[in-house]
C-alpha cells in the first residue's frame, strides 16, 4: 500500500494515554495508525477491550516488536525501563521514538536513579533525547532524536511558573505545588482505592512529598530560574475521570506587583495557542479544558502574605499525555503543531 | 468579506444545546460561525458564560432578530411556541431553519394542542417541515423547508425500535421504555433538583408517563408499524453530566427468534454510520458514546417471558440535540453527513 | 466477662455486607460484637482493612470455625454454597444463623438448582429456614430456626408490589421490573466494570433476563398472587456508592382506579416503620432512604396505557443488606425491630 | 406534656446545618426537638421539603420570634449580622444559644468589621461568647452564655495545627492551607457553580486568599502560637457532597522530627473521641469521616525541604458545623460529649 500520511504505532496502546493517541490519532489528518501492541491483550481487537471504538478501529493488538519496523513515529507508554531498549530499535528503522513514560525525562542520570531505581542503559540515547514541553523548549523538540513526553503534573507545574521563574518574580526557595488528579492519572489497572465505591465521594493526599513527578517538576524549574529548585509537591486523587489542577505557592519578591505579574504572563503565552491565561478574578477550572490539550492558569496575590497563587489545569491524558505527544510529534515533523488537536472541551 | 463557507447562526446559543452547537460548528469545516444570539446575555461575549470557548470565539451574543439575515442557515434551540414565527423570519431571507425545539416534530397539530397547549399559528409551515431523523426519514430531510430535529428520549426509541417495528417481530401494544437522561437534558436553568448536592449520589424518575416526548415517540412507532401504537414511558434523572439509555421491553410475535431479530437489525444500520449494533451479549452503555454522534444498540431475549429487551445510548447533547442537527443540515445541503462529527468517544 | 448482652458475630465480615454489619451492630444498643471472620484479611485487625472504624473496633479478624462458638447469633455473608455447612456449626452450638447469601432463600430447590447450579446439602436445614421478608413474613420469622435474609432487589420488588397482588388490582403477566443498582450492589472485589474511571460518568443493563435474583423475585410474587408469576428482570449498574430503584411496571386489571390502589398501599404500610408510601406525585428517590433501613415507595398510573407504574427504592446496602438482617435477628429475639436501625437518612 | 428532656429548637431549620441539626437531634436521646423555624417556607411541614425526614418529623416550621420561648436551647443558623438580636431575645428567656453563623467567633470586632463589614451592636453578649471548638476551648465552654460555634474549614486547621503550635515544632509564618470543600459547603441555594451539570467532573479553587473564614483561622492558631499568625487560604470546591480536606504546609524549626511530632499529636488527642491521628504512612481520607463528628488528622514530613505536611479531615456538615454544635450543647449541659453522636462512618 502506497500512502503520503506519516505511518504511526503504538506501543501500550490498551493502557490510558495508549488508548486516548488511539482515540486522538484516528481523527488526525496526517497519520495513518499503522500498528498498536499490547502485552494483556496480544490479539485481540482494540474494540474488544474498548467498545467506545466499535466501527473505527479494526486494528488487532500485535506484539511491541512488531511496531517499528512498521512505522515512521513510534509512541511509547510504557513502565519505566522499558522504553531504553525500544528507542534502540527504534533508532535502528529509523522510526521516531515519542516516550510518553519516564526514561527520557531527567537528564541528570543520579536523579533517575535516585527516583526510579535504575541506571541508564544506553547512554548514548541520552544525548539525543529532549524533553519535550513545546511551550518551554520548542526549538530542541524540533531537533529532537528522541522526544521524552513530559508527566502530566510536571506539565502544570512548569506552565504555572514559567513567566513567574522568568521574570524573576518570586523566591525560588518554599515553593508548595498542591496537586489533585482525576482517577484516569493512576492508569487502567484495578486497585482498591480506584474502586468505585472506594473512589468515589472520596478525597486524599497520596505520596506526600514521595512523588516521581518531584525530580522533573526541579529539573525544569531548576532551568527555568538559572539555579537548583527544590519543591515540596503534595498530589491528591480527585473524583473525577479527568484533568488536574495544581495550586501553586510561591512567596513574592519585594516590589513584586500583580499587574507587573499578570502583564508577564499574557506576554509569555500571547502566541501560545496551548496556553490560556484566564482574565482577573477569573479561576482555572479542569472543566473547562476537559478533552482538550489546553491548559488554563489563572494568577492570584494574596498581599497580607506576599504569596503568589497560580491555579494550572491541564486534562492529564491529553495535555498531560497523549495530546502533548501529538503536539511534539506535530512540531518535530514540521506540522502545525494544533493539527490534529482542535478539539474543543465541552462546557460540560 | 468573502468566504464560500456556509454562514450558520444560532439563536438560544447559551442553552445547553445552543453552546454545544457553538462547539462543534466551531469545528465543522465547511461553515463559518455567523451570529449567535441569547435573551439573558445579549451583548455580552459568549467566553464570558462559556470560559472552555476562551480563546475560540470571538463572538458576542447578539437578539435573535439580527440572526436570520446573517446566516443560510439558522439553529434554534428555543422554548415551543417561539419557533414558529422565527421559521417564517428565515423564510423571508431564504435561510434553512434547524429546529432543535418541538414546534415541527408533531404532524398532528391535535397532539401538538394535547401535551403542548397550543395550536399551529402558521399551518403553512408545517406542511415543508420533516420530523428529522436521518436513519428514518433522511430522503425526506434532503428536501424539507423546514427541519424539525428530534427530541432526545425519542431518538433512543425511534432508533432501537425501528427494525423490530419494520421486521414486524414484536406486538404493538405494551410497550414499556423505561429512559434514563443525563443531568444536562434538564437544560441550563436552575432548579432544586439539578443542585449538585440533590442530584449527586440519587436517582429518580420523574413525570411517569406524562412526558412530552410521549407523542413524538408514538407517531415514529405508528409510523413504522404502520398502525397506531401507544407506549408507556418513564424518564428517570441520572447522575451523570452526559447520556441516555432506554431500556425498552416488547413481547415477541410467536416464532420470533433472537437471531433473525439479530440479523435484522445488522441489516438496517449496515450502512448507517452513526448506529453501532453492538456485538451479542454485550450492552450499550453511555460511557461508549459520549461527545460523539453514535447512538448504539443492544439486544437482549428474555426467552422465559417472549420478551425483546433493546438497549439504545446516545449523548443526548450530540446526536439528542446538536450534533443530529448538524447531521441534518449536512444531509439537506448535500455534504457528508458526518462532516464536523468525526470526533470518536473517548473511553473514559 | 459477664454481659447481658446477645453475643453476635459476622462471618464474612470484610465484604461489603459484612462491614456494612459491623458498622450498624456496633451501634446496636442489645448486642456485643464477639467475633468476625475472614478468609482474606485472617490475622489483621478489621480497622487496618476498614479505617472508617478506626477507633471504633479493636476486633481481630479470626477463621469462619472460630466464630460460632462465641456466639448467640451469626450472621453469614459468604458466596452461594458455603452458608448450609454453617448451618450445620450453628446448630450444633445453638447459634442462630442469619444468611445473607442465596442458600435459604429458595424453598424449592429445583430452582436453586437452575440458577446456582447446586443441590442442597442438607434438606433438613431449609424446612427450619424462612425467607425473611419481615413486611410479608413476620409472622415466621419470629419462629425461624434458620434465616434467609432476602437479596437487595428482590426486597423492592415484594414491598413494591405487595399489595397490588394482594389486592388483586394488577395482571399477574407481563410484569416489567427495571432496576438500578449502587455500585457497592457489586461488592469489594475489583472488577474492570467497577473501576472509577470505567463506572463514572457510566450507564448500562446486564444480566438482562438472567439474573440470580429472578427466581427469589418470582417466588414471592407468586406467593402473594396465589399462582405462578414469571417476570422480566432486567438490573442496570448506577453511578453512585449506594442505592437500588426499581420501576415496575404491571398492567392493571379493568376497573382497576389509582385512588383505590393508593389507599391499599397506605392501609398495608400503615403500621409498617420501614415502609414510606410517598404522597401522590412524589417520586421516590434513592437519596432519601441512604444509609436507613427504609424503603419508599410511590404509585403512579399511565391511564393511556393502563399501567401501574410503582417506583421502589431502597440503601441496597441497609434494607438490602445488613440493615434487614438486624431486622431479622431483632424480630426473632424478641426485641423492638427497630433497634439499631434509627438513624435517619440524611438529605445530602 | 411533661417531659424531663431538654427542649431545643432550630432557627434556619431548612439550610443544609439546619436540616443536619434536624436530622442528628432527631435521634439525640436527651432532647426533645420543639420548634424548627424558617423564613423561606414558614407554614410548612418540614417534610415537604426535605422527603429524606418524611414519617420521622411533624413538625411545621414557623417563624423565628417563635422558637426562643419555646426552648432550652436554641441553634441558629442564619447569615451573619442576624445572631446578635436573637441572642438578646434568646438570653430574655434564659434560653442557650448554640450560633452556627459568624457573628460569635471573632473576638476582635475591627477583624469582624473588616471582613463581615459591620460593627458589633451588642457588644455586651460577647463578653460571654466562647469560640467554641471543644478539643481546644472545652473548659470555657462549660462556662458560655452564647456558644460561636466553629467554622468548617477553621475546624480543620485548628485540629491540625493545634500540637505543632504547641509544642513549638514549626515556624509561625508562610503557613500555607490548601483546603477542598464538598459542594454542600455552599449550601442550599441555587447558584450557576453548584448546578450539577457545571460542578459534576469539576474541579476549582474560588476566594484565594480573600476567604472569610481567613480571619477565625488566624485568631486561633494566634491563640496557640502566643503570637500573631497570618496565613494563606486558597479554598477549593470538591465534586463530592460532603467533606473537607485541608492540606495544610509548615516549614520546620530546626531540630524538629518526625517521630517527636507524631508523638506529640498522638499525646496531644489520646483522650480526645473526635480527633483520629492515623497511623504513621496512612492519609486522611475524607470517605472514612462521612456522616460522623471525626476529624482524621494525618501527618507527613517533606525532608528534602523541611515542611510539615498536615491532612485534616472532617465531614462540613457534621464536625464542620451541626456535630459539632451538638457536641457543644452536650458539653455546656454537663452531658457526656458524645451523646447523640455516635453513628459510625460507613465504608462507602
Amino acid at each position: 500500500m502506497i500512502t503520503d500520511k506519516i505511518r504511526v504505532g503504538i506501543i501500550g496502546a490498551t493502557g490510558y494515554a495508549g488508548v486516548e493517541l488511539v482515540r486522538l490519532l484516528l481523527s488526525h489528518p496526517n497519520v495513518s495508525l499503522t500498528a498498536i501492541s499490547s502485552t494483556s491483550f496480544e490479539g485481540q481487537a482494540i474494540t474488544d477491550i474498548y467498545p467506545n471504538l466499535f466501527g473505527s478501529c479494526s486494528l488487532k493488538l500485535c506484539s511491541a516488536d512488531e511496531v517499528p519496523p512498521l512505522c515512521d513515529v513510534v509512541f511509547a507508554a510504557l513502565p519505566h525501563g522499558l522504553s531504553e531498549p525500544l528507542a534502540e530499535k527504534c533508532a535502528a528503522v529509523n522510526a521516531l521514538l515519542v516516550d510518553l513514560g519516564a526514561d527520557f525525562r531527567l537528564t541528570d542520570e543520579k536523579e533517575y536513579t535516585e527516583w526510579y531505581g535504575k541506571t541508564y542503559e544506553y547512554p548514548e540515547l541520552h544525548k539525543g533525547a529532549v524533553y519535550a514541553l513545546p511551550e518551554i523548549y520548542r526549538d530542541a523538540i524540533k531537533q529532537a532524536a528522541v522526544i521524552g513526553n513530559p508527566g502530566c503534573y510536571p506539565t502544570t507545574v512548569a506552565l504555572g511558573l514559567m513567566p513567574a521563574l522568568r521574570g524573576g518574580f518570586i523566591e525560588t526557595d518554599g515553593i508548595i505545588i498542591d496537586s489533585k488528579s482525576g482517577v484516569t492519572g493512576a492508569g487502567r489497572s484495578l486497585t482498591q482505592n480506584t474502586h468505585y465505591p472506594d473512589a468515589n465521594e472520596a478525597f486524599a493526599a497520596y505520596k506526600a512529598g514521595a512523588h516521581r513527578h518531584t525530580p522533573e517538576i526541579e529539573q525544569t524549574l531548576s532551568d527555568l530560574a538559572g539555579k537548583p529548585v527544590k519543591v515540596t509537591f503534595v498530589p491528591h486523587l480527585l473524583p473525577v475521570n479527568r484533568g488536574i489542577e495544581s495550586s501553586i505557592y510561591a512567596r513574592l519578591k519585594l516590589g513584586a506587583d500583580f499587574d507587573t505579574i499578570y502583564a508577564a504572563y499574557e506576554n509569555a503565552y500571547r502566541d501560545e495557542y496551548f496556553v490560556r491565561v484566564q482574565p482577573k478574578g477569573e479561576y482555572a477550572n479542569i472543566k473547562n479544558v476537559r478533552m482538550s490539550n489546553f491548559c488554563d492558569i489563572s494568577l492570584h496575590i494574596d498581599k497580607r502574605t506576599s504569596t503568589l497563587i497560580v491555579c494550572s489545569c491541564i486534562d492529564n491524558m491529553v495535555k498531560g499525555a497523549a495530546g502533548q505527544a501529538i503536539q511534539n510529534m506535530n512540531l518535530r515533523l514540521g506540522l502545525d503543531e494544533r493539527t490534529g488537536l482542535t478539539a474543543l472541551p465541552s462546557a460540560f
